[in-house]
């Protein structure tokens, strides 16, 4: 793999560099016109009331915020009553009325339309009516049955309600299309095999019809489980980084526990930010908080072990945000990596590390990864609507044995490296082993390995445990 | 289904006639920058020589043409005798060849590397160094067997034979990578059902490698089947427009027999152009050449049957080129129309008229059409490079036997009207029974009759005849 020996590479595609291109790209020099560097406490001495943000622009130019404004949320809770048809949305179709609302998919303003699910499909993008071209990748759409389309009949709107019928928001100007299930399994993951995970949950059991329209939220988002405090709106995170005087913001996604090999690699990029110019590198920690797949690690336990590592050090809190992107995983690789770098453009991110095979997971029927771990990178470099963001792909950390540290992978003495894979991990953690000094704090491994210890204790009674997670 | 209802619109998506576009699109009225009146005889009055052509820009530019220039093919020969490796090219590796070398596929400069082979993939279009994007939907790639992967070894070219071991073009600065087969085929076809007439005949049996690079072809792809003189290049096609005085280009893609139908939307079309103003339409009839399933009606019949309709008059031969498009079929529904249009684009054409269901099949394992018989040119028309075409959507022809012939379809009268599918028409042919009168020219039809009575006459050695087209 040539570009795992390669150091990280501040540019992947070819075309990036390129002079004729630069007008559409956010320079990775700081002082260009989009990562302008702010510096808050200069700004109030020079009396400063109101400070403009220098943040990357959300995608179409307005963070979109499809939450009622309070003052009118008493009235459209009874409009939502009178609303003849009632679709009780599933845990994930909650998830996505989550993400529209807070933006995270700017410009949409709810569940795609027929022209925007086409365009998803068969471009990973959109364009909008100004001409200009915005990527999205996957599929943010709300599947009905043919029951509740004959209900619907020739209604323009519908009200959305949760698992128990307390209504969540209304859909208006409401377009109803066929789910055509297999091509949109098969465009969006490159196979339509048995056993994805999504497609399990979401897609083949859902209804035959596809509803798109406009969103209006009641109420913001809550799940009441102790972690809301962590799920910061794009708002919130763009207010947060301005609040720190950030002049650049790198995301990290993951969906699984932090080891000192992705310590290592967000620490590194900090400092090679820095060597760049910036002043004030912000990182946002953004796992994901949505649907996983059975043998993920929960959310409730991930937290916990994040919050070690930052207690520990080993990410320093000061230029650390940790926040949960409250957004289901499609496993869809070079597909999803698409959707997961744009939402975090809208959260404020102008710089997005990417790995091995991002989004990636075997393949469910063979014995395989079902990408090849270079796509992602390559896909997410070259993709519409992705041009203002700086992708940054990283090498692969291992386990040095020479150093007992995670260490950039150097292929000159690959008989050093000490590869644990997150399979070994869990591994280790069920059989309360310890991983090898270095790996990863111990109070986060301890968090692992309690998580195991409750499924193990609680197997008998098939109830997958989450953690306590203290306010 | 709305748009069937509606006359001719001359153009489907909504961004099209947007202000802020306009820049991108060529506009309807003639006169303008792409698409300048062109009048040869009042240019020669003036005493021009050299009449510069005003047909619309190939795609990148400049139209590809990768046949080695005759002052340098016996050179070129000698040196691809003495290229180590040599690649036996199957029919369908030779037909794309041949579509490479006239430039169809501009800017494509031969089989693609990685890069362009996954921008085709996921986004169904091509971003150039300069910036600009070009539309490609359907991946034009070389596959080879781990056994050449590993003959080739470091070598940065090979020559490519014909059947017979006749060098036919060098392929240089070659890029080899993996052949994700089930990948490639779900993001093409949206499934991965078995039966897919070109994944079973030139994917699922090919290499587990793909082998990119720039293509010399060592002289113009011939044939030898009587037809040779049908397939003009787009370079040629351009020459015949400019001669002709063409100021507007429509195409007309077509793997089946003409009937009244087609003609009459032909014929409407044109009638069409001339009142928004064009002084001279001209249709190119570009009949599908390359593979195509076993059930469709051969080349050789659907060129002796298209010759008939215009010496019969129902296509007018002073405003109809009819030429042959030396493409494979992929049966790729709405991927495989932009690369219709896109090739057509190159030929000249910047009027494309899009019907039903364009490049679809029934599903190969389950009773319905593959694709909704309106996505093709939803998508067609918001397709990424494509901003430049005109889109001819259109309503369907059927009989009308109120008047004894084929009219566009009237959903106020619909039991007036007759379908004639595909496999209707086919049936009648082979039991040597008549359509209705006003179906298709008598002459066209008997064509047909032919040619299945060829196929029952040889029913015995399996063999496909084809018709001898006199030269």
């Amino acid at each position: 793999m040539a570009s795992s020996a390669a150091a990280i590479v501040f540019s992947y595609s070819p075309f990036r560099s390129s002079p004729i291109q630069n007008h559409h790209v956010t320079r990775y020099a700081p002082g260009s016109s989009s990562v302008v560097s702010f510096n808050r406490r200069r700004a109030s001495r020079r009396g400063l009331v109101a400070v403009k943000s220098a943040l990357i622009e959300p995608d179409g130019g307005k963070l979109m915020d499809l939450v009622v404004e309070e003052s009118r949320r008493r009235a459209m809770k009874r409009e939502a009553e009178t609303v003849p048809v009632r679709i009780k949305l599933s845990r994930v179709d909650l998830e996505w009325v989550h993400v529209l609302s807070e933006g995270w998919a700017s410009p949409l303003k709810g569940f795609m339309r027929q022209s925007e699910f086409l365009q998803t499909l068969h471009f990973n993008s959109i364009r909008l009516e100004d001409g200009s071209v915005v990527n999205m990748s996957v599929p943010i759409v709300l599947a009905i049955d043919d029951d509740q389309k004959f209900r619907i009949g020739d209604s323009n709107r519908v009200t959305l309600v949760d698992s128990v019928g307390n209504p969540i928001a209304i859909l208006t100007d409401i377009e109803i299309y066929k789910h055509p299930k297999e091509e949109r399994i098969a465009r969006t993951w490159g196979t339509t095999a048995r056993g994805l995970p999504y497609a399990e949950e979401a897609i083949t059991k859902a209804g035959n019809w596809l509803i798109g329209g406009d969103l209006q939220v009641l109420e913001p988002i809550k799940y009441n489980d102790g972690l809301d405090r962590f799920r910061q709106s794009p708002s919130q995170l763009r207010e947060e980084f301005t609040r720190r005087g950030a002049d650049a913001v790198f995301a990290f996604q993951l969906r699984n526990p932090v080891h000192n090999g992705h310590a290592l690699l967000m620490t590194d990029t900090r400092r090679r930010l820095l060597e760049m110019g910036y002043k004030n590198p912000v990182l946002l920690l953004n796992p994901l908080g949505g649907f996983t797949k059975a043998d993920d690690v929960p959310l409730s336990w991930r937290m916990r072990q994040h919050e070690k590592v930052l207690e520990d050090g080993v990410l320093d809190p000061e230029t650390t945000v940790v926040s949960i992107f409250p957004c289901p995983m499609h496993y869809a690789g070079p597909t999803e990596v698409q959707w997961h770098a744009k939402a975090r453009i809208n959260a404020g991110a102008n710089f997005y590390i990417v790995g091995r095979d991002p989004a990636g997971m075997g393949h469910p029927m063979e014995k395989r990864d079902l990408y090849d771990a270079d796509h992602g990178k390559k896909v997410l470099s070259m993709a519409p609507g992705l041009e203002r963001l700086n992708i940054l792909p990283f090498k692969v950390a291992a386990y040095d044995t020479t150093q007992g540290k995670m260490a950039f992978f150097d292929p000159s003495r690959s008989q050093d490296f000490l590869f644990i894979s997150g399979t070994k991990m869990r591994g280790l953690a069920k059989k309360k082993e310890n991983p090898p000094d270095g790996f990863m704090c111990p109070s986060g491994w301890k968090v692992l390995v309690d998580y195991y210890d409750s499924l193990s204790a609680e197997s008998g009674n098939g109830r997958v445990s989450e953690a306590v997670v203290s306010a």
